[in-house]
């Protein structure tokens, strides 16, 4: 299968695609280096050293024999972005292309717009390209778990019945999402299942959660082909980020209470849960959502988690309870429904003491590049991020 | 109170901007003039004369000996807006500042772009200068009745209560809208919630239905204070273009069955609404929703009370049945709920043949200045928009 792969640089993005060339698909990849830049900006960089997207290609085709096209361009661009979706005429176009971390969409009035426009016009670019050119591609979604927030009732795959009045219909799953980025990602949702609507486009939308781990199958072929391994309170997301501090001997930054409760995937699931839904593709005019995580934990579960294995390893694994910068409940209810992707044939890799110390041994090997003064967060949702005003009567 | 009003040289804001200065409030305006850019573009105009903002406002102090300060600028230029909230100290904040029409949002990928970045960036920008400058600032912000879509249950104000699987939580109601204007709306439901949450701001939404009339107390004072009257296909609204098109003895344009059923009002209770949400403000942090509408009429009830009271009137009125551009219902339950602006007291003006004949009238008087080319929809809901691409093999 032709399959086009939009933020094919990215922690995610490039593990994808040598997975689905490895398959025999055909992949192309666009990125636009958003991710790299992120990186200066903020002065924080992965862990585990990455080569250029040039290098791997040409790693990936040195080592496999197989090649991977790479695009380096922005799909907000349109005048780059059209004709690369023309002359590759996809069948699938797996949408990683995104700004995705919720604290970076936080940091001020620039990067919450920054956030939302780069990303519903990114994927509005992505759905006119689609249905001038290629309007039976399938469009494969990064969406989030995140967009449902936590609701007090069970979350289903984005859409629920709702009988009312003595009466009835089923309607997309009221959304709840919890910064600027996760908005950007509902309204996307919105956005394809209405393109899907009146164009017949088909799309399916991954509601993600959080993804942790460093290895794939085909990341152990040669060690130059690694992806991203993200532990600063911006971009690292939580497992992640519990290890490196694990092995950095800092305590694990808990925030809040901890009881907040979120869907959890190994790495090597979402590559499985892409190419399923891949090869399962909806109709032409369907709109459908899977949510994609394997199992369910507390963020305080997780640290605890990561307490026990490091002892097994001989580290002092600490846990601090900070006060939480974000704003959202640190107790709730919380069932979500995740049977789309088992029923396709998902065989999980679920959480355990193996992983954790696999992960715990790569970060080890990269101890001596951790930044702590990158770990604590910065970004506090109940503040804009404007400058302070200096005084208006200065001194002359 | 002091009263900013974003969109203040529109249908609506002008209006607005007279009603509230009327009544003692110190109203100062923003507009960036893109409403009268469209025409330009389009090459459409008001079917009424409308003087420029500038003079809008001599003439009202002129007649009145009120000042409305008027600041011509973008709200999405966070260079022009925030000094204008920071000075001013907004007290309540009308924001009718957005791209409104469906039609020009589906003209193209361009136009789509352009109107959910527009109106989402905009929105963020009134939310951000609220928050450092006017933290205690109500806004007050124009939604639309289309962001519910046409469901088959009743559709409440905002947030529904869904008993699911044994539990219970009120959410927000869910959203089907039907162009890329409507869907921006939703966006902007979903961002003005989410910082009501984390900032403690207070919003209320108002979501409109769709607005007739020409006269209001304030214009009827000096006929340079008039409104625009929009009766083209792009911009020109359902009921206001058959009043031009019975005029003018072409025949009103129904899409497709016509049995879209729609919310509907007076443009005299757009501003008491507008008011009364404004002098009973919500608490800080509360999000609220209100749904703007007096009455329920379908697309073919209109335009048959429209060919009764041409009838009166000797005009000869057809009805015609265009094949549908937009991809909508065209039969289907609609019962929404309008209650919360009638319990603050309401007093509607419902629709009838005074109302009918005296927008006749009014029209009658610049019937020479109708172009019948702009009524006929060109924008196709089921098409991109992009221009036919020419033959790869050219004749050499």
């Amino acid at each position: 299968m032709r399959v086009l792969i939009l933020g094919g640089d990215g922690y995610l993005g490039w593990p994808t695609a040598m997975y689905l060339s490895a398959r025999g698909h055909t992949v192309a990849v666009v990125d636009n280096m958003a991710r790299r830049g992120y990186d200066n900006e903020l002065g924080a960089e992965s862990l585990i050293p990455i080569a250029s997207l040039q290098e791997r290609v040409a790693i990936w085709e040195a080592v496999t024999g197989r090649r991977i096209a790479a695009h380096i361009g922005d799909i907000c661009d349109y005048s780059f972005f059209e004709p690369v979706v023309k002359s590759f005429q996809p069948e699938a176009t797996i949408h990683y292309g995104e700004q995705r971390a919720a604290p970076y969409s936080m940091i001020d009035r620039r990067h919450a717009v920054y956030t939302q426009v780069n990303n519903v016009a990114g994927n509005l670019n992505v759905l006119y390209a689609m249905a001038d050119h290629a309007p039976d591609c399938h469009l494969i979604k990064l969406g989030t778990m995140g967009e449902y927030g936590t609701p007090n009732i069970d979350i289903e795959e984005g859409f629920i019945t709702i009988s009312h009045k003595g009466r009835t219909d089923t309607l997309p799953y009221p959304k709840q999402p919890g910064s600027m980025y996760h908005l950007s990602k509902v309204h996307d949702s919105h956005n394809i299942q209405f393109c899907c609507r009146i164009w017949g486009l088909r799309a399916t939308d991954l509601n993600q959660g959080v993804v942790y781990g460093a290895d794939t199958e085909e990341i152990r072929l040669d060690e130059r082909l690694r992806t991203r391994f993200d532990y600063d309170a911006v971009f690292g997301t939580v497992l992640n980020r519990f290890l490196v501090q694990a092995v950095a001997g800092v305590p694990l930054t808990v925030y809040g209470q901890g009881g907040q409760t979120r869907g959890f995937l190994d790495i090597r699931d979402t590559l499985a849960c892409v190419e399923l839904a891949m090869l399962n593709p909806p109709q032409g005019g369907e709109y459908r959502v899977f949510n994609q995580f394997t199992e369910q934990f507390s963020v305080l579960d997780l640290a605890k988690a990561v307490q026990e294995t490091g002892r097994a390893l001989d580290l002092e694994v600490r846990i601090d309870h900070l006060p939480n910068p974000r704003v959202e409940k640190e107790a709730h209810y919380y069932n979500a429904v995740n049977t789309s992707l088992l029923s396709l044939g998902l065989q999980p890799h679920f959480l355990n003491d193996t992983l954790l110390e696999s992960v715990i041994h790569v970060v080890q090997r990269y101890k001596g590049q951790i930044k702590p003064h990158l770990i604590l967060p910065q970004v506090n949702w109940r503040e804009t991020g404007s400058p302070p005003v200096a005084s208006e009567t200065t001194a002359d």
